[in-house]
This record gives C-alpha cells, sequence and structure tokens, in this order.
C-alpha cells in the first residue's frame, strides 16, 4: 500500500455479499501519497450515468431498500435474488467505487507533474463518487481557462459516446443515423454535432415535450415513438435521410427491430423489381443502454437478411477507432465543453444525499431529461 | 423472346395476386432456343429445399389451402392476409418460377458450347422445379464420371451453405462453430466437413434421435435443447471447442440468445477478476433459416455488450468471401459429391405430386429429416 498523503476523503461504496446483500455506504479512506507520474484531485463535480447505476446496484431491486444508517453516513441495503449472484460471482463480497467521470482540482502532485498543482482537471475511470481521486495525470484532462469542475464533470461518457457514434457510423460506411431516446443529454449532444457537421440524424424521442425540446435545437427529423403514425414517420424520414445505422438506448421491447423494419421498407421502396430475401442493404442496430431491461423482441420477416444487431460500448468502440481518433475527439470536447458537450442537470447532490430514498429513487427511474450531479465536498458533516 | 426450340415443358409457378390470392399450377411453356453461350437441360432431379417454400407459398398460410385442378394438372390456393401484401408489391401478380437447383442432362446447346450436348450438369440460381431450364453454361457443374442426376440435384445450396460456414468463421477471426438444426442435411455435411477439417462444432439437436444420429456419424459435441440440462451442457461444450460464432436455423423463440448466453458465460468462467460489461470477446450468432417464423427473443444481461446478431444468406456472403473461395469450394463439391456432400431424401416424387396436399404439408413442415427430390420428368400425363 502507498503511503498516506495526510488526506481523508469519503468514497461511496457497493458492495454485494456472497449471502445476496446489497450495501451501499459512505468509507472514510486515508489518500494515498501519489506516485511520480500520479495526482490526488480533490473531486468537486461528478454526475449520476446511467452506466454508473448498474455498477452501484448490480442485480438488486431499489423497490425493497432499506434506508437506515445516519444523515450524514445512511446505508442502504437491498437482496439479491439469488439466481442473479452466479453472474456477478467475481464482484461478491468485495467493496465496489462507483462513478465513471468527474472534475475537480488537483490537491497533491507527483515529482514528474508538480506544475499540475492546483489545476483544474476532469478524470474518467471509475471511483469519481469520491472526494479525492488518484489518478495518473496522463489520463486526466486539464480543463480549459474558466472552466469550473461543473462545465468539466461530464467531459467524458456522453461527448465521447456521441462522436463515437458519429465516428463508427463513418468506420462501418454509413453517411446517417438514427438514435433512440434522443432527447438524453447525449441525444441533444448529437444532434448538435450532426446539425454542426452536416450528418443525417433521425431523433426518436417518446413524447410530444421532447419532440418539442429537440425541434428547438434546429433538429430536422424527429418521430415520437408514441405516436400513431411512428412507423410510417420513421420510415419517411429513413428515407429522407438514408440513415441505415442506428444507436438504441432503449436495448428491451420492439424498438430495435422496429427501426431495422423500418430501414428495410425504406429500402425496398428504393429499390426495383422483387427480391425474395428483401433487400441487399446492410442495416444495422447497436443497443448500448438498458432504459428497458426487458427482453428484446424482433420479427425477422419484415428485415430481410442484410442486419445486424449487435451491442456497443465506449471503451472498445474507442478502441476500434484508434488513439489517434480518441485524441482528436478529446480534443473537440475540450473546445466545445462549454457549448456543444454542455450537460444540464436537474439538481446537485452532495455524496450523503446520492443515498436518500427519494433521489435514489429518482436517478434509477433512468427518466430522460433527468439528470443529478454529485457535489462531494458539499454537506460534509 | 427467344425463339422456341421446338420443346414443351411443364414448370410448376407460384403466383400471388394483387387481391390476394396465392395460385400455384404447372404451366405448359415453349422452351426457347439457346444462345450461344447458353444450354437446355433437361431437368431430372431438383430437391424441395427450406428456401424454396419461402418463394412457393410467400405469406400465404397453407392450413386454409384448396386443391384444385386434376391429379395432371393440379392447382393449389391459398388466401393471403392482406396486411402481408405490401411487403411483397414487387411480386404480386407475377407468375413467379420456384426451385433453386437441380441437375439433369443438356439438351441443347449453343454454337459456343456444343461440346455439352449430352452432359451430366447440375444447375444453380433459380426455376429448377420444371422439365427444361435454359441457363448460361458457365454457371453449369458438369457433373463427374459416374454421378447421376439424384446424386447431383443438391449441390449447390446445402454443400455451399456449409462450406460458407467455415470460410466466414476463418473470415471473422473464429476458430469454432455452433449449429442449430443440426441432424438436418445440412447439419451432417457440415459435422463431415468439420470432423474431415479438424474444426470444433457444437451440434445443438432436438431430440435424442438426433442426437444418436449425429454421433453414429462421429459427432464430438452434441447437445439436446429440449433436454433439462442444455444450459449446462451446451456452455461445457462452448468452452471446450471455445467455439464464439453460431450459425441458427431457427431464427424465431430464445434459441439464438440461449447461445449467446452460453458463449459469453463460457467466456466469463475462462476470464479472471469482475467486469461489469462483461466479457470482451465478440460472440456472433447468424439467423440463416427461419424454421421458427415467430418473433426472436433475448436477454441482454446474461450476454454482455460484445456480441452480435445478423442474417446470414449464401449469396451475399459467397460475394464478400471473393470469386476464387468460391471456385475452390465449387472444386470440393464436385469432389465429394457422392461423399461427404451426399444428400438423403424422404421420397421422390413428381412435379404434379409436389402441390398434392400431404406432400406440401410434409415438406412444409419443416421437420428436420424429412426432404422430397421432385423428378420432373416423372409421371407426366
Amino acid at each position: 500500500m502507498a503511503e498516506g498523503c495526510g488526506l481523508n476523503g469519503l468514497e461511496l461504496r457497493s458492495r454485494i455479499s456472497r449471502d445476496g446483500v446489497l450495501e451501499l455506504s459512505l468509507q472514510a479512506v486515508a489518500v494515498p501519497e501519489p506516485a511520480a507520474d500520479e495526482i490526488i484531485v480533490q473531486v468537486e463535480a461528478t454526475p449520476v450515468n446511467p452506466s454508473d447505476i448498474g455498477v452501484l446496484l448490480g442485480p438488486a431491486a431499489l423497490d425493497a431498500a432499506e434506508f437506515g444508517g445516519t444523515a450524514a453516513r445512511p446505508v442502504v441495503r437491498a437482496s439479491v435474488p439469488a439466481a442473479a449472484l452466479s453472474a456477478i460471482a467475481a464482484r461478491l463480497d468485495a467493496s465496489l467505487p462507483v462513478g465513471n467521470e468527474g472534475a475537480g482540482t488537483v490537491v497533491r502532485a507527483g515529482a514528474d507533474v508538480v506544475g499540475l498543482l492546483g489545476k483544474r482537471v476532469a478524470v474518467f475511470g471509475g471511483a469519481m463518487w469520491a472526494q479525492y481521486r488518484r489518478a495518473k495525470a496522463a489520463d486526466c484532462l486539464v480543463l480549459p481557462e474558466g472552466t469550473t469542475p461543473r462545465d468539466g464533470a461530464s467531459w467524458y461518457v456522453n461527448p465521447m459516446t456521441a462522436l463515437g457514434f458519429v465516428e463508427t457510423m463513418r468506420q462501418e460506411g454509413h453517411t446517417a443515423l438514427v438514435h433512440t431516446a434522443a432527447a438524453s443529454n447525449l441525444g441533444q449532444m448529437l444532434n448538435s454535432i450532426c446539425l454542426a457537421d452536416g450528418i443525417g440524424l433521425v431523433n426518436i424521442v417518446r413524447s410530444p415535450q421532447q419532440a418539442a425540446l429537440l425541434r428547438g435545437q434546429g433538429a430536422r427529423h424527429v418521430v415520437d415513438s408514441g405516436a400513431p403514425d411512428f412507423t410510417a414517420a420513421l420510415t419517411a424520414a429513413l428515407t429522407e435521410t438514408g440513415a441505415t445505422l442506428g444507436f438504441d438506448a432503449v436495448g428491451g421491447g420492439p424498438l430495435a427491430g422496429q427501426i431495422l423494419a423500418a430501414m428495410e421498407a425504406a429500402a425496398r421502396q428504393a429499390a426495383s423489381g422483387y427480391h425474395h430475401y428483401g433487400s441487399d442493404r446492410h442495416k444495422q442496430v447497436y443497443l448500448y443502454g438498458r432504459l428497458n431491461t426487458g427482453p428484446t423482441i424482433f420479427e425477422r420477416a419484415p428485415i430481410g437478411f442484410a442486419w445486424g444487431l449487435g451491442g456497443w460500448l465506449l471503451m472498445p468502440a474507442l478502441k476500434k477507432l484508434g488513439a489517434a481518433t480518441e485524441a482528436r475527439l478529446r480534443g473537440r470536447v475540450t473546445a466545445e465543453l462549454k457549448t456543444t458537450f454542455a450537460s444540464h442537470y436537474t439538481a446537485e447532490i452532495s455524496l450523503a444525499e446520492a443515498l436518500r430514498p427519494e433521489t435514489m429513487r429518482a436517478y434509477c427511474q433512468r427518466a430522460t431529461g433527468e439528470k443529478f450531479l454529485i457535489l462531494p465536498q458539499q454537506g460534509v458533516g
């Protein structure tokens, strides 16, 4: 173990025991001395992303959770179904830190990177729901002058995902995109990028309010999956844009299959003659989220044979795109942090508040438009 | 239109009218004179493949079919649901020939290919459920000495599909295979190829009888999807073979997802540590058939993020593999037509018998192991 650097801080931890009990708590830990190439960041802002909730809860259901402890040191317990334990065998009894990304101020710096002391930086890579985070200096992004930790907290997951969609589109030979849950923070970023870059984007939303929000931001193609003319409107938008690649945050239910079927209908309208096996134009939908955790269901007859469904995950996708592309995308995020990649939060909360029943219910509901920002230095009792 | 060559023959035709009536019948047509590079083949044997049934019936259901006409000139009529017509708009009112492949004797030959007269050849490319078939000589395969039309009738679809699976496996960087409906003619061929080439193959069957059949043919890994230990047996076989690519003839229901989940379970057992998003080993299942025409259903949690599902179709797959590979595969089929690629038929029938109720019900049932061979020169009244 590294020697302590004299600082102590709280970390939010998630632990699932072998007998199937999830426990969430704040742990006071001594912050280690940084190595020569490392820094200690005092975390000032870190968002609650859907991807954090998976690590936080595992397969436990929030409905039956018990909220105990004190206001300053809450403890949440929930039981995990025995059948779900084998899939997470490797995490049982381990105390896992949570939180993919955040930003703050460098309060300790190793010998090789002392110049970073006092700088504001953004960090990605886990364990950010904490007051302090040790990190390799090379993995951090020094925030530009005039950028606050609030501005930089969500610098990685959503911006790099939105840019990753566009780069994947280019890599795989498509020319336009479909996106679901399109009114999300991520969706709004993608819309801005596509408008700026002249890329056709079909935004699928779930309410007229979300449609109005995106149209207000200049979106050209917005279809409401709840509207009675959804299929026809989607097919028309696909015909106009020529989109043959979709990114779906919903995952469960019929939506991904409906997108493939509408892509195929658009392709058949554009083709001449009868092809028993359908269009030979390849249609692809990647499932990158789990807003609907139920099973995915699709019919094959309306989609022909030239189709693919697959998982899409940011880190492997970036790896496939290559280091040079990733560096280019990071540069764009830094330059446009307060414009294209600005995030909007419903509420700011402390680490302790992140474990209160009403807060947890709100962020675990995964409703588009609800987004929380944790300020780990706030309300420490 | 080309001038007639003096021959007349029957062709089985499928027509769906704009008002939604399917009509199957035998049409007497004048055989055209072949062009300089063409031949006329007197078709002596042509199989009923699952892929033919799609063209034959379209979206019509056989249950409500009416069987009329005479014994020598049967006519089958069935109604097509109005909702299904838009997807097949391009074939409405067209009289479509049926039958992907077959073999016979060259009875007319164009000026450039007179040397083929009297030869036995195999043909692929549609319109084979007929007494005569005009074809480009270059598209035909001259059958080796001692090979009958019965031996050569199923020379293309199943053999090239089985070989195509293996080549796709190599092209996409996998090292072993999973196959469903593995006791089919195609499955038996694939098993022979994998045994000969030393490729790990997990055969998924639906009954103990099918398992015994494949084991009798030397299959090393056979799992029965109806057995209570299916998931455990499949995972064990995937661990032993390292198969991360599956070809699924069933299509509907949970099977493809079960295969992906078992591949992921095998990959997680082999990995160390806890990875919230699952294994990063890519797992792929291609759906190439529709034995179950119901919706495809899968759960995402057990399969992680590194997975793909997609359609697989022989002709585009061969195109992707390239002309040199296709030529090599054709050469292997020719050399092993009476061994590896021998087909087994349940019954031999005439063109007229192919439209009888009991025959149609048998081949449309798509039961593994049932396979019909049409002899178009037989029983012509």
